[in-house]
């Protein structure tokens, strides 16, 4: 079995959080100085190790091991979100990096490959996986060409210029020539802390379905307008979530989590009666079924709301994505390793946020590996996990990874 | 008993609402070119009415009689909300000349002197209630210093300069010149016409009392916290407001009015669980008692909101202002002429909106008239007020004022 190297672990980890560093955490964004430094940083780390790297056209890393046996893929990013936690991704990189490694020290599988990627912006400050959608030909140069980072404003093209990469060709996979994706990431929720487990085999990622209701009242002076006349807007709005609130136990899932992020009132003047308010509602789950109860339950509500009056209702959806199922094969070897380690101290559990693995399951056996997140805190400078966690989780990686490429056809 | 002529008094109505026309209303703010211009022809069309005018250095314009008997002040303001309709405040400066002039024409009262006034930024583009509070000696040079526009963002300074008033003095109230303070408004609500009413005489105008609600959880990932240990303060804001509507109608008085006009969700992303929530609540009553009950209510509401958790909520008063009664005499004189013109047709009822008259009524007897809006509507270019109610306001405001002469002490 490959060991890992703790110390080489950790102190790869703790080299990259110095890219950025704020506070207790990292303030990396995609293709800033500090970004792209941390990429050419990475390359030579993967260089160090043996691989081949390349920083592709769209500033994905990748390092490509030499061998003509089994071939693994792994990954995850390394930006961070504005003003965040130093692991989030970051983990899942230098955990494909220590398996390379740790498996072609190990002479144990002579040919057998560990290829080891960031992809570029999984966090979305230009756009929506833009690296991993590109490795797997999803993109578009149009899509690049429009993209503009949401904090700051500049223009990809403008950002991949400055970083050296303008014309460069962009990377793509070959999906035949790979075993599995393997992913790992902090858990960035509570519940293998809060379960006093250690591992987390990743059974699918969430689909995100995200609507928009808006609501049409009367606009009209907060102080001449009578109660019983008025339309308010807001009122409406309000009493929606309060029954959303109420009705949705009953029909979400164990795991379901909803969600309005905002809330806008129209024209929001503390003496103007709302004419007009909106509202971005958000559920996910990893159960169609699920999916559809928790919609139509949305839309029986909005219908219960323009039947009671005054303000007209209406609930559109914006996006709605399908849930990514993960390997059997890759969790079974996640779940084997993790009882050799671990034992009796993992789960399998659905991923309520979003990965690249996400796009890679569909064109190849995908899988993912959580490790627990202190407090469930995450995109935050105070994110973090217990050294003894960051290093059981590389371990369970590097075996499963292992098995993967012993048993490969 | 003077007679006003009705088509001079729709006449100025209508050469007024040309300053600025949008629409069926009207876009004139305070200070704009169309304001400015608004001012000089009222300041000509005191002159023609035999009164003295002034453009005081904060923009009121004031229009004074000549003569030693006794004195009425009158006035209301002519600038406009943004896009809003022609009648509003323009309706009671128009009705303040209409009296001067049907006064002076009647004979009937030698000696006595109708003073016409329109107060600046009435509607708060600039501060609040500008004009009769420096006329009444409320308005300090610093505050005037620091007024920027709310839309254009222009400063008040560079836009009193703009009309060529810089350095021109600001006039000031000499209450003992007057017997009372009258002013006339459209109502802006719809109770006078949903009674078939046509004159309302005020009996005071609302207190407003506006509080900030604040709502602190813990911002988290949407996909990755368990709805079982989430802190959502848009959740428990929504939920408050769901209370308050539950709980008020309880407690209110009859003609109490409560509104939520703005709310914030911080940081507003869809798929962020907000951390914190803002919203700006407002009451309105002319009955201290209902006001301290429905205080009362809303900290009751904030503290079972603590108590049941799991976000911590705390409330603010940010303005509470009194009542401002209108003189028994004044109302007297005005119900005896609306009985006279309109039997059984008026009623006594308090102003939901605020007006310069609340700021007069400190200093000297004021009073304040309305007519009906039609559809209640008000702010809005569709703002209306049938002909025939227009000219009854008129009669019956000048038959209260030449009332109020004749008696004066």
């Amino acid at each position: 079995m490959p060991k890992i190297n703790p110390g080489r672990l950790i102190g790869d980890l703790k080299r990259l959080a110095e890219f950025g560093r704020y506070k207790s955490g990292v303030h990396r964004p995609t293709l800033t100085p500090d970004d792209v430094a941390s990429r050419h940083w990475l390359a030579g780390r993967l260089a160090d190790a043996g691989l081949e790297p390349e920083i592709d056209g769209i500033a994905n890393v990748i390092g490509r091991g030499r061998g003509s046996g089994p071939r693994l893929l792994t990954g995850s990013h390394t930006e961070t979100q504005n003003y965040s936690g130093w692991l989030d991704g970051a983990l899942g990189v230098i955990y494909g990096l220590e398996a390379a490694r740790a498996i072609a020290e190990s002479g144990e599988l002579p040919g057998a490959v560990v290829d080891v990627a960031a992809w570029v912006d999984e966090e979305g400050h230009f756009g929506h996986f833009l690296g991993s959608r590109s490795f797997c030909g999803e993109l578009s140069e149009d899509e690049i060409d429009q993209a503009k980072d949401r904090t700051i404003g500049t223009g990809m093209r403008d950002a991949l210029a400055a970083a050296g990469l303008a014309g460069k060709p962009r990377a793509r996979l070959d999906p035949k020539a790979y075993v599995a994706y393997l992913e790992a990431h902090i858990e960035q929720g509570d519940w293998l802390e809060a379960n006093a487990l250690r591992i987390g085999i990743v059974s699918s990622i969430v689909a995100i379905w995200q609507f928009r209701v808006t609501f049409e009242g009367v606009q009209n002076h907060a102080g001449t307008t009578r109660m019983a006349i008025r339309k308010d807007a807001g009122v409406t709005l309000t009493r929606l979530c309060c029954e959303i609130e109420r009705r949705f136990p009953e029909v979400a899932g164990p795991r379901s989590v909803w969600t309005t992020g905002r809330i806008t009132l129209d024209p929001g003047a503390p003496s103007i009666i709302p004419g007009q308010a909106e509202m971005l509602f958000q559920i996910r789950d990893d159960n169609p079924e699920t999916l559809l109860r928790m919609e139509l339950t949305l839309f029986e509500l909005v219908a219960e709301a323009n039947s009671a009056g005054p303000c007209r209702v209406h609930a559109e959806a914006l996006r709605k994505s399908t849930p990514a199922v993960m390997d059997g094969n890759v969790q079974a070897a996640f779940e084997a390793a993790a009882e050799r380690h671990a034992t009796g101290k993992h789960t399998r559990m659905p991923s309520g946020a979003g990965h690249d693995a996400q796009y890679f399951a569909k064109y190849m056996p995908a899988g993912m590996l959580f490790v627990p997140s202190i407090g469930g805190i995450s995109h935050h400078f105070t994110e973090d996990t217990k050294e003894e966690d960051i290093v059981l989780g590389a371990q369970v990686f590097t075996t499963a990874a292992a098995e993967l490429l012993r048993t490969a056809k």
